[in-house]
């Protein structure tokens, strides 16, 4: 096998073996040493490259590997709509897989990875931003280098949040129900029918005011003229200037009490695991939205429901849910108020296009040995 | 009767009778001639004055009638979702009414109108900017004022078209369907499912830069950075310079060869019914998006989901239909790509209780013989 081979070599290659090549600095020592790149040398002793693509994605991200690593053996799981099973995986795994493109909702932990009996594997690549399917200390434990797909979704998932908030403000969900169903909708136009909230000149408490907290903020504040404030470890002048200026408010309780449509943008830690929970929900306005498109476990969805069933919240409008695809009788579907999309963030033509791009680029990096063009963070 | 009896008067104030009052002119000159103001001389010969209003509305604006008309009969139409039928309303214009409070749906023409045969009705009041639903030729010739509710609901419905616009673009209708359908979704995220457009950046035409023109504009130029061309009866430099500025297209065509999304924003008129027929569906981009929330005959629907299914345009989204409601087994609903909303492009709490306010400014106005605060326009 492989590794088995490798490790009969000499002790200073057989650790780069163990840790795989995570850096361009170790590439360049590797040549230096004279042995050709990494992956030319792994390819000529194991046989082809081998990469598990768990869901169909664009054909021309399939062209891209295929002219970039021309002698791949590329499995791609048929089914559009559904990854192979973990125990799938597990196969693949202890059979020999050198990378591994996966998306949200593939979890990859130390138990799976443990499948990967030869130490074969080296690098993976989300088709995401968020990356917490992913045990990346278990990863870097392994020498397998992870790569995801910042930034290019930051505009069109802004572009789904300023909808789904005006969806949710102006009761899209119960509106297009009416529209389809026998006797929903009776009169041609009604007073006081299907009345929802403004969205125009309305305060917006962000909290987490990165990438796509800046991309919404300017969308509301510059577009529908609503006062920004924003939550988040620390003030940020320099990009709330251009919204407002955005007020920040260090403590979240005083964000909570002043917005009328509450949007978390922050990415999933413990931190904020459960952010919005029921005591937090008791400070923000009766008349207000609660927006998420960043992570369904940010939000405590049976606190949400008890609110809204309770009159403590008016709406709340997400495209991420625990769990995901939600059960179609999940109590979060039965309470009035909720809009739930089926986690259709980035989900357009161009912008999954430039993901499946980000994805592949990241894969054949690994794959070669080189350093990734977007590897997630290294504190992470 | 109160006709007859002012019949019987000198012919100055019969002519007055005839036409009623329309301006604060005459309601001077009336009180110049020592009657004391029109409405107190008619209430104190007919009894008191008759109000039909054709839908509940705000509480609010009916403390408002009776503060002001402490005296009068009103009549509220019990049914939330439903005006009273067209013989209803004959029935009260027979017995008497001096004044209408009516809806978008309700037809007021002259064979309608013809029925008020004591020629008692003064004024009417429509809870709406549009008012082609009423033959104001027709009131005018029967010296029957008519108001209307203009620019209370510019900024309500500008949101609702962005968030219709997204909302079409993003494949929000099939989100909610597949969220809601045992089996509609099946996977927690896929790289193809449910893949729609990106919204910014994109090439917007908006026919008829009027107030709603210009807001939607607005939201869409400095929100989303989309680049404006408008095209009207005439260049507008003074309100386009700060979209961008936004583009003028004296030729409808070179607009709507553009634009990745075309929004007409015009009032019915003649000239704009069947605005947008099979011919102009031929001349978009194959890839726009039409969005509607003007009214419903400014486009040929047929043509339109002709174009749908031939694959000349890829999504339609629309508030207004015809007829209002839609059948639930209407071409429309069945056709890919079609998102269609109940008429709820005012439809907020704040806005709809403004609407209420006005109209009902506007039906106190014409009973006291008063000039109309919001009258619909002399061209008209």
């Amino acid at each position: 096998m492989f590794c088995a081979t490798r490790r009969a070599r000499e002790p200073v290659r057989q650790m780069v073996c163990r840790r795989v090549v995570t850096s361009i600095t170790i590439c360049a020592w590797w040549r230096r040493c004279g042995y050709g790149r990494l992956h030319e040398h792994r390819t000529a002793m194991a046989g082809p490259v081998r990469i598990l693509i768990t869901r169909q994605i664009q054909a021309q991200a399939i062209d891209y590997i295929r002219e970039e690593l021309p002698e791949a053996e590329l499995h791609v799981h048929p089914d559009e709509h559904a990854s192979p099973s973990r125990r799938e995986v597990e196969t693949w795994l202890e059979r020999g897989l050198d990378a591994l493109v996966c998306v949200i909702g593939d979890t990859v932990d130390e138990t799976l990875l443990a499948h990967d009996v030869q130490r074969r594997l080296r690098v993976i690549s989300t088709m995401s931003v968020g990356y917490n399917h992913i045990d990346v200390g278990a990863c870097r434990r392994r020498g397998i280098v992870v790569g995801h797909t910042p930034d290019v979704l930051t505009e069109t998932t802004a572009d789904l949040a300023v909808g789904l908030l005006i969806a949710t403000a102006r009761r899209f969900r119960e509106a297009l129900q009416a529209v389809d169903k026998p006797g929903g909708w009776t009169s041609s136009w009604s007073p006081t029918w299907l009345c929802g909230v403004d969205v125009h000149h309305k305060t917006v408490g962000i909290i987490g005011l990165g990438r796509i907290g800046v991309a919404v903020a300017r969308r509301l504040h510059h577009g529908f003229g609503c006062r920004i404030l924003y939550h988040g470890s620390r003030e940020k002048p320099e990009v709330a200037a251009e919204l407002g200026p955005a007020s920040f408010r260090p403590v979240l309780d005083d964000l909570l009490a002043e917005s009328d449509f509450v949007i978390p943008l922050c990415p999933l830690t413990e931190k904020t695991r459960n952010l919005i929970h029921a005591a937090n929900l008791r400070r923000m306005k009766k008349t207000a939205i609660l927006i998420n498109v960043s992570r369904g476990e940010v939000i405590d969805q049976d606190a949400v429901c008890d609110a809204l069933e309770r009159g403590w919240l008016t709406a709340f409008g997400t495209d991420v849910t625990v769990p995901e695809p939600l059960p179609t009788n999940h109590r979060l579907l039965s309470v009035p108020g909720v809009t739930v999309l089926p986690h259709i963030g980035s989900a357009t033509g161009e912008t999954r296009l430039a993901m499946a791009r980000i994805c592949i680029e990241n894969l054949v990096a690994g794959v070669k040995g080189k350093s990734l063009p977007h590897p997630v963070p290294l504190h992470s």
